[in-house]
């Protein structure tokens, strides 16, 4: 495993490259031209909880991608249909590891090839500081684990060549429990930042009080665990004390979601609450507080789009 | 009934003294003395659906306020406290009318005095254009009725003088069902608004499409109509239709809440969606949507505040 493709080069996509170009040749794969250029230029930079600067291979251009060992999927999951169109006909040899929030990222890339897939989710979290800069805020891991018919042996090597890298990773031989349980935690908070504007603090844990956001939260975390209860997984986490222990870190964190709608640009909800509102109808379990919120962020969207 | 206090000068304030002007002796007791300055020098212009200045006076010192025999209390909910207690001591021979949104303003009157009260709800709409004129936009009706022992015959009379004053208004013996009504509606349709920024536009009944809007704004008001069912009180409107009513007009009106939220003020929601929880609970109604809505917005005002 010496040759990677990224694409998507936001701030887990630059952290997995620029990591990467330590141990293996990477080609970062964007959509601006001008992006490219920079990082090709001027190699990519990581500050923060690493200080070192990357020179790596960049292009907009499918056609110029030499093939790979592993391609690392890394677009937020809104571009995700287009990033996986792109690759139509390319990187034969690759595997492709998806790390978009929510579920169904998977599905997606299929539809544009039949390459071995590597299910992951990622809870590092970074800052683009600019084209060729990325800060890196939380070195927390990245779980892998293989999807339908890939070999277990593939996702243990990628998680070795991932630490080798310098960050962190754990392979697991069913990501489901962990998927879901980030599922639940990101379809909670995403979407009440997302509609309160608050970052995720303390008020996401505080049940003191008949109106306190705490008791809202945790009635939606009921309700996700019932879905994953009813499609077989068992949590790995519970998305309830991922919830109380992410905010009793110093500094709020602002969900991606929250970032979207401030920004203007359309939401992941689709793939987070969206996928769980439809596991629980596939499934036959209410999720009222869930419809309620993808109604509510959708149509938030909307008004954000129309300004 | 010829002398008339109104307390608050807002939109809805503005157009009761404006109008009874014409046909009574009003004095308007506002919180700014630039505001009370403006009005009795300037008097207050009437513009939109009628046309005229009306000369009135005005104080912020309510020491000042002669008795009258009807006091209007026309602040938003989150200034009712602060104005009732100004009134403590003053205007011995005054019927209080009352016209918030929500339910219990009622009972914040009665801490500062024991004054006859008429509970009333307005559906008319205005638009403050600076401190001496108001534009009169929807020319809908007030509804009024007595509270507790308050006589029926009060508040005909009180009716008939804000109808000879060119406005609509229409007495009733018991104004519960049509309180309830616009409560349920104000419950739903202005949380939704201030959560999405959507003004109250045809999305709110919409129901097309598993995500789409109007379900939720179905359910919560079905939530409210089971409360309203409970207090044994018979609706006069169905919430329902006066939401698709009203997302039927030309322009999408923006609700109070969203306003509010927009101008980073405190909303009305612990008077509106806080009174129909409360009346929930002490009826061992289920409203989880309202209930998420409740908190949503009280967080979002926390964010609001800390901007």
């Amino acid at each position: 495993m010496n040759r990677v493709c990224v694409v998507g080069a936001g701030a887990i996509g630059s952290l997995y490259a620029a990591h990467l170009a330590q141990v293996a040749d990477v080609t970062v794969l964007t959509r601006r031209e001008e992006h490219a250029r920079a990082l090709r230029e001027q190699g990519l930079r990581v500050s923060g909880r690493h200080d070192f600067t990357a020179t790596l291979a960049a292009t907009t251009n499918p056609a110029e991608l030499d093939d790979a060992d592993l391609c690392i999927v890394a677009t937020k999951a809104t571009h995700l249909d287009q990033a996986a169109s792109a690759l139509e006909g390319h990187l034969p040899g690759a595997t492709v590891m998806t790390v978009q929030n929510g579920l169904g990222a998977e599905e997606v890339v299929l539809r544009y090839g039949d390459w071995p897939l590597i299910s992951a989710v990622t809870f590092m979290s970074g800052n683009r500081r600019g084209d060729s800069e990325v800060e890196y805020i939380l070195d927390t891991e990245t779980w892998l684990g293989p999807y339908a018919e890939t070999p277990y042996k593939t996702v243990e090597r990628t998680a070795e060549l991932i630490v080798r890298s310098g960050l962190k990773a754990r392979p697991f031989e069913d990501l489901r429990p962990a998927q879901w349980s980030k599922l639940i935690f990101n379809a909670t908070v995403n979407s009440v930042s997302a509609l309160t504007h608050l970052p995720h603090d303390p008020h996401f844990a505080d049940r003191n009080g008949p109106a306190a956001l705490g008791h809202l939260v945790h009635e939606l975390v009921e309700e996700g665990k019932r879905v994953a209860s009813a499609t077989g997984v068992e949590l790995h986490d519970d998305p309830w004390a991922m919830n109380v222990h992410a905010t009793q870190r110093g500094s709020a964190h602002v969900p991606s979601m929250l970032e979207d709608i401030e920004a203007g640009r359309p939401t992941e909800i689709d793939l987070i609450t969206g996928a769980l509102v439809r596991e629980a109808a596939r499934n036959d379990v209410a999720v009222p507080l869930h419809e309620a919120l993808y109604a509510l962020v959708r149509a938030k969207e909307l008004a954000c789009a129309s300004e």
